[in-house]
């Protein structure tokens, strides 16, 4: 087997903990000795232990000799246990190769650095597009101080989310919604504006996938205006809740969630909406690195004209709901063609009878 | 080889004759002798030769004897030519394969009548369900009466087919332009409301695939209010073009047109508009079994309302155009989902940057 097919295993344990480990990043560690697997391990719920940590325990002293595959450059800083790059030393590895370079001002380049004085052969960049994609949400939050942000369409085939009485339930289907829910737990937090928070008093949890950590629902909500008896308020304690509003929003209100079990944080408000920038650096302050925000239109229409949509899902399903049907987005100002904000396609499959599509914010 | 291996070959032959073959079906014919294929042949532009008699003349004695895989039941009444059942018997193919009967009334079970009476074994239902849908358009006019309808959406992500300036040019990508011409090609008519002829006064011919019969541009324009100095106007002669009007067209505009070599046709109209059932009838009628609609939005939402789209091609571009962008359909008068017309994935992948994905009526 090659570096890169073990990589390729690496990340695809690293994976694993997308969703479930931040603010930590999602690590994937192979240990191969004589080219033989002996140890396998990815950062576990909540960020601890690490993923070097878990699968040096399952080598035990077949540890001593073998080559690591970690995806990304292990830490270098004392935490609440020892470095990783530390651990690596100790153990005996002979060969270290990662994906990528650990770009937190903790590590930079000092965990490759702790390995090489050991006299460890460092070998890096081996599948270092796949670990970028699979780490963007980390990267953003240590790079760009905010988390990356996945917009979810799930429409019609021509671009609506509801009739015109508002009627959604169900455009797409069952396999649908169910690879939505699984988006849902490999991202750290669920977002929505007030007006979809309204209209459809969704409870956002992640249901039928078993046991997971929730991922924190978060509702931006300028004037805290939600229903204070739904499905939402009904299920404050199913996860996390924070609501962002704005400095008008009413005390008696703020008081009111608080006392429900929700977390309530103020945000700056600009033109009349809370500010969107501002909003993806609060979730990042708090540690979130990979929001999915699923609608409504306005509110996806307002983060994808600030530029801050670096994913795009998109799930069309095969019925026609015609002009008077709500817009999949809102009014985006674009004039010009060449304007428009563009997207990469990734990949794109069928999903039961709708069709699945994943693009990437294109380079400008 | 099975039979069915064998008749997906015939269907794959006869899948070549769509578009350029109206009013006739396009059909596939193999020749097979001891496991040897002695002849392959497929509906020639025109309509004619037929399948089976290009497959024979490709056989000469080595058809003694042999199966013959045909895609549709062969002819059994005179025309130009000697019926195609008849031609079987007399090259003495001692077996036939095919995948459906014709229910032209002239044909209907006499075609393998005579076969049967000749002594020849006869098989039927290989790949129905394959044949069926090949030759959706001629079972369609010959029992609907009318054309069989595909519907393009060619839109940016969020279903927008232009900007509010109506800027179109270009949403989709090259491969997903070259497509169109392909699917144009399979097609014997190309099917455009007024309002696009006028706001993008498109040639609507094949182009860039080789030589081609053209497909006939039809454009229902009930005034006959189109650009006369434009592209359209300046193509006339690069393919037919049939111009559908209604009563209240002037008669100098008529004039006008035929004069430049399009033909004008009178359509009876509905409700201020062209009526679209009856549109279609009058393709039909003109030998037209396969019609491709590319639009605008309006026009097609007509069309969609009226149940008269049989398939859709949607085309899904990686920009977003927000909610001031034109819509890819106008109104379809939709208030309950469960009323809204469904369809049913057939298949999807990607073309290019863009994502293509075909879509069946789905039974009611």
């Amino acid at each position: 087997m090659s570096d890169a097919a073990h990589m390729a295993h690496a990340l695809s344990l690293g994976r694993r903990g997308l969703g479930r480990v931040w603010p930590n990043p999602a690590v994937g560690c192979v240990l191969v000795r004589d080219g033989r697997i002996v140890g396998r391990g990815w950062t576990q719920p909540g960020g601890r232990p690490h993923a070097e940590t878990v699968a040096l325990a399952q080598a035990g002293d077949l540890a001593n000799g073998a080559t690591a595959y970690v995806t990304l450059e292990p830490c270098a800083h004392h935490g609440q246990t020892p470095p990783c790059a530390e651990a690596l030393v100790a153990a005996g590895v002979a060969r270290v190769v990662t994906a990528i370079e650990d770009p937190d001002p903790r590590v930079a380049g000092r965990g490759h650095a702790i390995l090489r004085e050991a006299g460890i052969d460092v070998a890096t960049g081996v599948l270092a597009e796949d670990a970028l994609r699979d780490q963007a949400g980390f990267l953003s939050r240590v790079l760009r101080a905010r988390p990356m942000l996945t917009l979810k369409l799930a429409t019609s085939l021509d671009g609506r989310i509801a009739t015109a009485s508002g009627e959604s339930r169900w455009i797409t289907g069952p396999d649908a919604r169910r690879a939505v829910h699984a988006m849902r737990m490999s991202h750290d937090a669920v977002l929505v504006g007030a007006g979809t928070a309204r209209a459809d008093d969704p409870r956002l949890t992640v249901r039928d996938m078993g046991a997971v950590r929730q991922p924190v629902r978060v509702i931006a909500a300028r004037k805290l205006d939600l229903p204070e008896y739904g499905a939402l308020a009904a299920s404050v304690t199913d996860g996390p809740l924070w609501l962002l509003h704005g400095s008008e929003a009413a005390p008696a209100r703020i008081e009111a969630w608080r006392a429900r079990g929700a977390e309530c944080i103020s945000v700056p408000v600009a033109s009349g909406f809370l500010d969107a920038g501002r909003t993806l650096h609060t979730l990042g302050e708090r540690g979130i690195t990979r929001v999915f925000c699923e609608g409504g239109g306005s509110y996806a229409a307002s983060l994808l004209g600030a530029g801050l949509v670096d994913r795009l899902v998109t799930i069309s399903a095969g019925v026609a709901l015609g002009a008077e049907g709500q817009p999949a987005l809102g009014a985006l100002g674009v004039d010009v063609l060449a304007e428009a904000p563009r997207f990469r396609l990734v990949r794109t499959r069928r999903l039961g009878g709708d069709v699945l599509a994943e693009w990437d914010l294109a380079a400008p």
